[in-house]
């Protein structure tokens, strides 16, 4: 398998930085993921366009321009040959040999398989909550400090990720948004967010009976909610069963499954583009 | 020049990681900066104290012990033979395959030339306050985004470096702690700050006619403090002439002056143990 960087090509073991990188030194990058079916990447434009926004809000400055990037991808497809697979492009603060002046941005592109579900899982997955705001939030950092060091508090609450609430205003988990469903309602969070791609296909949406809503909204909202669900370019909609410990509605996730195949159908209109 | 990783030296521009490593994926690591006068590492215990804490905290676990940590740095003291100098401690989270499950830890000590400066300058250094709540704030790790962000903010201000404050409340400069002098008091933050080890120092001193108070304290006091300081590893107590384009006190920086012969002072008693 290869990695790209710098828009060269590199063995996976051989693809390696200086250790004067500011990712490393500093915590310093963006990135961007997503996901290719049948060796096509699906909904390019739309993460080209919050990858260089990104970029801009960090000061990060990026040496291909948006066909020179989209080009550097299908070469790697290409050579990879890994149909179902999730292509993530990182840039970094670049090599600093001072350890913290920004310096010529590297820019690092890993393929890896992906595995895509065409239905919803038997059982949703459970989430545990924790007091969190995420820092520049609208901009896909490579900060994930809190959501690694927690790893092992998952664990302990028997959960399988996080959600992030800021004093009680549900935000989002670590890496997807996420949505409640009530009576005539689909519901995510609007502020203080990163702005998922998946996320803002659902909210393109239109189901009968239901409006989407985008406001701020509690943890008791949640444990009353009908559903519960995650976006995410991997999960697409992905039922949440349980959160905090407390079962969430029936376990039906109706609204759930259709809005999931509502955006394969949008991801399979997208692959004949 | 050497750079050690995994307790295996390499030369500078060998010494590279793979793009798997959780700092790059993820900006996931803590780290600590000692020095050395006379190829003697300053203070060590004190920082060896604060470093394998931040291990702790981020649930990252140090393969070397105590003693073997100590032996590697002095193994790369002796081979550098840089003198004076910085030494940077990083520790990473690992080579992630899937990019996000914590690993075996990368440890990786770098050392680079440090100039000590025995008097303070004519001129003290210009700060611009920024809002801004370092999250985990007593661990030291890798997180620099808003700093590194903000670099162009700096320049644009005609500052040299951040001071952050949270709502109003002073905290810290990125890379430093923050000290104000009035009539009778040297007053620091007690709170949500990393406690720097030089800081520990200060607050240990005695200083006829002062005390040291460590409280929460507004932009507005140090508008109209006496004097303002910095005070790190690399700069000791170094003084502030300006926050905010607003003079700070009459120039004159006695009691930084003071504060800084003295740390000059347990500086060369701890280089003779």
């Amino acid at each position: 398998m290869y990695i790209s960087i710098n828009n060269e090509l590199f063995l996976n073991e051989e693809a390696k930085i200086s250790v004067s990188d500011l990712s490393i030194q500093r915590g310093y990058g963006i990135f961007d993921f997503l996901k290719t079916i049948n060796n096509k990447p699906i909904f390019i434009e739309n993460y080209l366009d919050r990858f260089y926004n990104s970029a801009r809000e960090m000061n990060l400055m990026v040496e291909l321009d948006r066909e020179q990037l989209r080009n550097t991808i299908q070469k790697l497809i290409a050579e990879n040959n890994i149909p179902n697979s999730g292509i993530k492009i990182i840039l970094t603060g670049g090599y600093a040999e001072d350890g913290y002046t920004m310096m010529k941005p590297n820019l690092i592109i890993i393929q890896t398989p992906l595995e895509i579900k065409k239905s919803l899982p038997n059982q949703g997955m459970a989430l545990v909550s924790y007091n969190h705001q995420r820092q520049i939030p609208q901009v896909k950092t490579i900060d994930y400090l809190q959501a690694i060091r927690l790893q092992r508090f998952v664990q302990e609450n028997h959960a399988d990720d996080l959600l992030y609430h800021n004093n009680g205003k549900v935000r989002e988990c670590p890496r997807a948004n996420f949505f409640i469903v009530t009576e005539n309602e689909i519901i995510t969070a609007k502020n203080e967010i990163l702005h998922g791609i998946t996320r803002s296909k659902i909210l393109s949406l239109e189901l009968p009976n239901y409006t989407f809503t985008e406001r701020d909204f509690s943890l008791d909202e949640v444990y009353n909610a009908k559903e519960a669900f995650i976006s995410s370019s991997t999960k697409n909609a992905f039922p949440v069963s349980k959160v905090d410990g407390k079962l969430i509605g029936d376990g039906k996730n109706t609204i759930t499954d259709i809005i999931n195949q509502k955006l394969l159908t949008l991801i399979e209109l997208d692959q004949q583009v």
